[in-house]
């Protein structure tokens, strides 16, 4: 059987058990919509997933993108998928049909794309890269600048990147220098450099929108002074006609290697033209519109690229046969690899990680529209806050845990995993990015617990709490085993407490302190949070099978899966609560707080 | 600063002031050396890793080897390398002066080989292949095989390779179907095939001898039919002529890209001559002698491999600039990223495994020394019973923990470490091959809780109990914080309860349920015995401090790395062991155990 990429049941399972995306129909933004729009757009996805992106991976990811005479030529299959995405709508599926889009929940775009990401990461890529940069000028542009850009990225017809990084001044972008110059003609002379841009430079569409922070000559120092530019690499004149954007190297990336990743060089001419999207000096802020949509997309092409890996290393394991069970000394045929429980373990732990995190992105997305779309204030509120201490959380541990994932699924597949005629060893090389794009694994850290956890006077910590304590309470009334719930209720009630102390460190001075073990606290909020998952999860399984619903290998599998992360994954906590405040009196573990640089 | 691969520091404080080998010297077998000798064959593979290895790794991981002619042509760098590293004597070096050996310590001459193994490591593989398929003939072979093969092979004319695998057969040997039909000549004709063979052929010297399984006509079913026989690709005839070994494909693996890994067909044409070494049908108990002295080679190639990568991270970590602390918002210079204590808990983590894993490989090996030839029989006994048990432990520990070791290195590095211009990324893919081959992490684990804990008795587990207890012991009296040294105690106390639990459960008759969590055991046990290392090490820092000897940095840096492991992984023992056992009075997770194939 072909690799499904995701499991389809579990998806229709998080969509319409789990969510129930269909309330979101009652809303006026989703009129239109309702699951016969959701499913005919899904099994489009589904299809392009499995038949063109999966079967033209591997040859894509074997001959990477080179430049010839100054301009990146990309795989040739690229030229047959690219149009084909577009064709479906993803550059705004999720946007306003008064801007040509579809208008979808983003929970069902969310997962439709997921498909596509599993299927080809690096294609899906342009596009999804191209719907976020227009999305910013959608929001923050004026009317010129959405005709002039937004409408041709929205149609496909030009694509779209994110400018931040440049050589000097990654996680730090306080420290950007790309200058802009005012001119009379209301445009911008830029110059500067800026790295690894994805998509920066292709032969798939007549043209490039960089999405770019610099700072307008005299404006402030630090985050403070940037600004948003679409700096586009060819500009309208007679014809399109070069605008001083030049490819000064590519990167050899290890992954994603349908889409190159580019050192560009503004204006070395003087004459690279770049267009102010909003207000000067609120760059930032703008930007982290377009961060947090990439943040979440990072998360879901984590998981995605954990799922084609746990579906290729599951069919495996059924069809490979090797050894017999330590209690069967008996010299009987081999049996299925499944057969072993070292090896059920590791499909489990998969599928533990990849059901549990896509329940997770989907959680999130569910709250994106309705902080969007609500029909009360009130919701919308507490759904931006819960969307907003998610949204690191939903970035991360699919990166962290993908990685552990997609190494598993290798294994699986012993040595013949280790050479490149089979697949998951690509995988496992996709996946290590997302720990790195969009804001290192650490810089997440630091963003959950130096600002969401404590965001609006602790009133978003409060609001996880309460839908964790929900799924708890409902967990134990569908009669989900009581060993699992108390699991997870003390991991929260810890959570909460490590929190308190934590914050009140913060409050008293020692931002420092409160932060040293921001990467752990990190990682314990995940457990929690995936955790909730996996109860909510059990929950509706279990009132579907009191309810007799359908055939039970489903929910069973779903049950079990829940059972393997609450007793391996969430007990984790308490000894992650104590390296991060040292428990009852005590202190923090303070051994890389004090190792001195040369005592390495 | 070039790469130092290792820590010189770190290694002489192991010999020397945690091991002192020195006392070595003292038996008969060793009586010729000295410190002297001792740190002259580090110096030679000191020098050798860091000017002829590191500097060519690059170039021979990009240009693996090809066959041409029916033949396989390594990387022409190779042609240097190979006879330097025969040169200083690496086939043989710790091997009797009556088979031309230099009779150094496998303490000494492990820990100078992972300075080659840092430095290249499939190119230190020709070399550490060789000389483990030569000892098993030194052993096992009668004088005319040992003229024929084990003499040139020690001398670095003929390489050699283990021959196992067959492609339905990897994990499962008792499956190995290669036959061997004796002729009247003495020799056997040998038909099959074999896979993944690393060095099966390759254009350095002018032959290769297989060390292979194979079962001779008649013989039972199963590991207890097969045999052991010595097979050339070239046999003495007219010179040296084809013996009917052909390399039937190559298998295109991620990493060791220097060391090609072939598919092998022996006897096509009728005329594979094969030597019997040794018995018939003994061939596993002979082949394990080379696959212990494997599983420690794995291991160490593994911490070899995550240092190098460990070293490169530091180097960058102390010269990349970027950002400030959190608590330090002024817009001055930007720090090195090891200001960053994210980055430096990353240094750290790599730290505390990369020499928490040499300490134990450096134990281990001891133990083979003493095992080998301490004077005293009950010396012997006990140091080959600790040797036993420890090796699956000093496999797993660093192939698991330096995959972890090496993604943080790349991490370090952030976009820069995801590209092939820098070497992290190379290190990495190098690094998954080691919880693959000699033996999975899974079947590692089995036999550490299946057979090594349960030897003699629980002989073996009581005197790892009793070296354990010895290194708190010393700590405490050092002065090392008490709170390391109980964590300890207690996670000793929990392992050995634990193991008496799970024993209980086979010796009743459930097999399959106290080998259930064996991956889980194996990493509680890992812990534990990663901790001893780094409170014995403590323990020596302390004394060393206490005494006024030499600069602090070292010892500080030990203490400091001592404590962060002792404060972040043993304390997850308590967790692990609740999982194996289900802790007092309940049951073990059993999720796995009745997860069905149709419910994934």
């Amino acid at each position: 059987m072909a690799n499904p990429l995701l499991s389809d049941r579990h998806v229709d399972f998080l969509l319409y058990e789990v969510l129930d995306v269909e309330r979101l129909c009652a809303l006026p933004a989703f009129a239109d919509h309702g699951r016969e729009t959701f499913d005919l757009f899904l099994a489009s996805a589904r299809r392009l997933g499995r038949e063109l992106l999966y079967p033209s991976y591997r040859d894509i990811d074997a001959a990477p993108p080179e430049m010839r005479d100054g301009r990146m030529r990309v795989h040739p299959k690229l030229r047959e998928i690219y149009p084909q995405l577009v064709a479906l709508g993803l550059t705004n599926a999720t946007r306003p049909v008064a801007v040509g889009g579809q208008q979808l929940p983003v929970t069902v775009s969310a997962l439709a794309t997921a498909y596509l990401m599993a299927g080809n990461l690096s294609a899906y890529g342009y596009v999804g890269l191209t719907s976020a940069a227009a999305h910013l000028i959608e929001v923050f542009g004026d009317a010129s600048l959405k005709e002039r850009f937004m409408s041709r990225m929205y149609a496909g017809e030009w694509t779209g990147t994110m400018a931040l990084t440049e050589p000097h001044a990654g996680s730090s972008l306080a420290d950007v220098t790309t200058r802009a110059t005012p001119t009379a003609d209301g445009h911008y002379l830029v110059s500067g450099s800026k790295i690894f841009i994805s998509g920066g430079d292709h032969d798939l569409t007549d043209n490039v929108v960089h999405m770019t922070l610099g700072r307008i000559d005299g404006a402030p120092a630090g985050i403070k002074g940037l600004s948003l530019f679409a700096i586009p690499n060819r500009r309208e004149g007679d014809g399109l006609v070069d605008n001083d954007v030049r490819v000064a190297g590519v990167i050899h990336k290890i992954g994603w290697r349908g889409l190159p990743s580019l050192i560009l060089s503004f204006g070395e001419r003087g004459d690279c033209r770049g267009w102010l999207v909003g207000e000067p000096n609120r760059g930032i802020a703008q930007m982290f519109q377009m961060m947090n949509e990439a943040r979440i997309m990072v998360g879901m092409n984590a998981i995605a690229t954990a799922s084609v890996a746990y579906h290729e290393s599951l069919a495996y394991a059924a069809g490979r046969a090797q050894g017999r069970p330590p209690s069967s000394r008996a010299q009987g045929a081999q049996v299925p690899i499944i057969e072993h429980a070292d090896v059920r373990r590791m499909l489990l732990r998969q599928k533990a990680i990849v059901e549990g995190g896509l329940a997770l992105l989907a959680t999130t997305s569910l709250h994106a529209d309705l902080a969007g779309h609500a029909s009360e204030t009130a919701v919308r509120r507490r759904s931006q806050l819960l969307l907003d201490l998610l949204t690191p959380v939903a970035k991360t541990f699919p990166a962290e845990s993908g990685f552990e994932s997609n190494a598993l699924a290798l294994q699986i597949h012993g040595g013949y995993g280790y050479s490149s005629e089979y697949l998951p060893e690509a995988w496992l090389r996709d996946q290590k990015l997302n720990t790195l794009h969009e804001g290192t694994s650490g810089i997440q850290g630091l963003d959950l617990l130096g600002r969401k956890v404590v965001a609006a006077g602790g009133e978003a910590l409060a609001i996880f709490a309460e839908e964790v304590n929900g799924a708890i309470a409902r967990a134990r009334a569908a009669g989900v085993v009581a060993a699992a719930c108390d699991q997870l209720a003390s991991a929260l009630a810890i959570t909460l407490e490590t929190t308190a102390t934590l914050a009140a460190r913060g409050l008293a001075g020692d931002v420092d302190g409160m932060l040293l073990h921001s990467t752990d606290y990190l990682t314990l909020f995940s457990l929690v949070a995936v955790g909730w998952q996996w109860i909510l999860q059990a929950a509706v399984a279990a009132e579907a099978l009191a309810a007799g619903c359908g055939p039970r290998d489903f929910y069973d599998g779903i049950a079990c899966a829940a059972q393997y992360f609450l007793a391996t994954d969430v007990p984790r906590v308490a000894a992650l609560a104590a390296l991060c405040t040292g428990g009852a009196g005590g202190a923090a573990d303070d051994s890389y707080a004090r190792m001195k640089p040369e005592w390495f």
